[in-house]
């Protein structure tokens, strides 16, 4: 059945969610027997909205031509908030608007908005999550409505589902992963003789580090992702500054060549634990023997390594990514969102 | 809610199912939202069924002093079948008899009364859906039945949740994989020094291999995992001929040796892979790099790797693990259908 989506952030992860429906959104209606049909999309300058279907090519066009959607045919300067969802009708929000850990939004008001309208959600951003995990379960519970957020810790990583759906049973004591690709970059290409700056230069060049590499390089990205995944899994209710935070600055190439030396890399390592006084999480950079789950992993590589009581370790890693991934990895959200909600039209195996 | 279990085989994996849901069956309740009964018992000797739940430390004592549970209190001896089925008056089918790769039984006469008696099925057993895979499905979809068989590809190692839940919209393209975690500890065994013959020794005095270790060391039990993941994944119609198969008994120390003077280990690996011509699948002895997410597994490990079009390589590996692996694999098959089908109390996130 069709499935209307309202897209909140056109950035590339927006961007992405538009190209994948342009281009195999047939194959996902006859795969998986939904028509994903996105509404409305909202950017910082308004909105384009239309119940039957956005003009997707239109507005990825406009967006690179005049930087917002809202110069679109249809579009409308300043459209937002709940004017916005109103008009686009949807059943489902993706709100993949950049992530802002100082007050959540607007992630956070098109969360609330969203619940009030009855609407589930697919997350990107990861603001909401990290300050106002509790509240943002709650608000979606107190509606009956559903949020996934696999897009927001790691993606494409199955981090989210790993747990959920394959460690059912299992007794998940604490993780530990590698989840930021451009930290992991950056010691890949140092390992490799470069100097810290070329390694930075080399992740911007190739797309993965913003112009400010601050929130991956000082371990802020990963921390957020491992509250938000000690929350989810694990029950906690941590926030930020509950991780014990260092990132890969302080990695000189003399640490990565003594390490090589003895068979060992350096990771940066995203980990949370249970322990007789509570959840312990932190995000350092570590030795990894090279053939452990995780010293491993070279480039953009990531993985996530979970403990359990019943079932030993059980890692996943992903390798050789798009850059799509993000998107996909939301688009997989909305598939497996739908096949709860009965959406499909053949049951989901 | 309640959810009412008729359990087929009570060999290893069938006991561990009663013992987990003796031990833990609670834990299920608290945290999945469903009320796990087993209803019936089915054994070669006969079986033991009660609609309110089968006496568990009674069937577990009985089996283990006359080898059957039709020597419980309410047992009888000769119950099977139909009659079985009816008396049991479960919604599910955990079918866990020895696998018998010759007619399938009595695993495929369980699946298709089942069908009939509008259950939905949990396999361990591969017979049935190694010679009978498109017919399962098909018996299933006309009744509204789901079939699930986690347990029976390489568990715990999430293979076919990996590929329904994480890869979706990907594009998988082939896969290969460590199942069989037999043959992987024989091959370690040897690596360190040992013989074949200590090797096979060690893998069953571990309790891993079966006395007669044909099914693993030939590359059978490999190559049936291959099959049904090829028909369940990538929508094959292979048999168990279809799949090129050797298996571990010709490799030599010498081979283990050179091997690893050169960095490599050597691993049974199991392959399918979409070519021009079709769906290629073989199982067999290769090197493998030691910092290879294949190469690297050791002992009882397993891992899967899938490669996809737009994500590039997932993978997942498992280690250390418990002996009652199987049997919780098993069991999540149970609550992610109980999920599917709205039978937990609280919706699965």
């Amino acid at each position: 059945m069709e499935v209307r989506i309202a897209l909140t952030g056109f950035g590339s992860v927006g961007k992405g969610v538009a190209e994948i429906l342009l281009e195999q959104g047939i194959e996902y209606t006859e795969t998986y027997g939904v028509d994903l049909v996105l509404t409305g999309i909202a950017d910082r300058g308004g909105a384009v909205a239309n119940p039957s279907g956005v003009e997707l090519e239109e507005a990825l066009r406009v967006k690179a031509a005049h930087g917002t959607v809202a110069a679109s045919s249809r579009g409308k300067p300043g459209l937002a908030g709940n004017d916005f969802l109103r008009e686009a009708q949807s059943q489902v929000l993706i709100e993949a608007a950049s992530t802002n850990f100082e007050d959540a939004e607007p992630g956070w008001s098109y969360l609330r908005a969203a619940f009030a309208n009855h609407m589930d959600v697919v997350l990107a951003s990861k603001g909401a999550l990290v300050l106002h995990f509790a509240d943002v379960m709650k608000a979606a519970e107190e509606r009956g409505a559903r949020v996934l957020f696999s897009g927001a810790v790691g993606a494409p990583l199955p981090v989210l589902e790993l747990a959920d759906r394959m460690l059912v049973g299992a007794g998940i004591t604490g993780f530990e992963g590698i989840v930021n690709a451009t930290a992991n970059q950056i010691l890949s290409t140092m390992s490799a003789g470069a100097s810290y700056e070329e390694g930075v230069a080399r992740a911007q060049r190739d797309g993965i580090a913003e112009t400010d590499p601050t929130l991956d390089v000082d371990g802020w990205d990963a921390a957020a992702k491992a509250v938000i995944i000690a929350n989810a899994v694990l029950g906690g209710s941590l926030r930020l500054p509950d991780v014990a935070r260092e990132g890969v600055r302080g990695v000189t190439r003399a640490d990565l060549d003594d390490a090589r030396s003895q068979g060992q890399s350096i990771k940066l390592i995203a980990r949370a634990v249970q322990t007789g006084s509570g959840l312990r999480a932190e995000v350092k950079p570590e030795r990894r023997p090279l053939a452990d789950v995780l010293g491993r992993l070279r480039g953009s590589e990531m993985g996530i390594v979970y403990h359990t009581t019943r079932l030993g370790t059980v890692a996943a890693t992903v390798a050789g990514t798009g850059g799509l991934s993000t998107a996909l990895t939301v688009l997989r959200d909305v598939i497996n969102l739908a096949r709860e909600r009965g959406w499909t039209q053949t049951p989901g195996r």
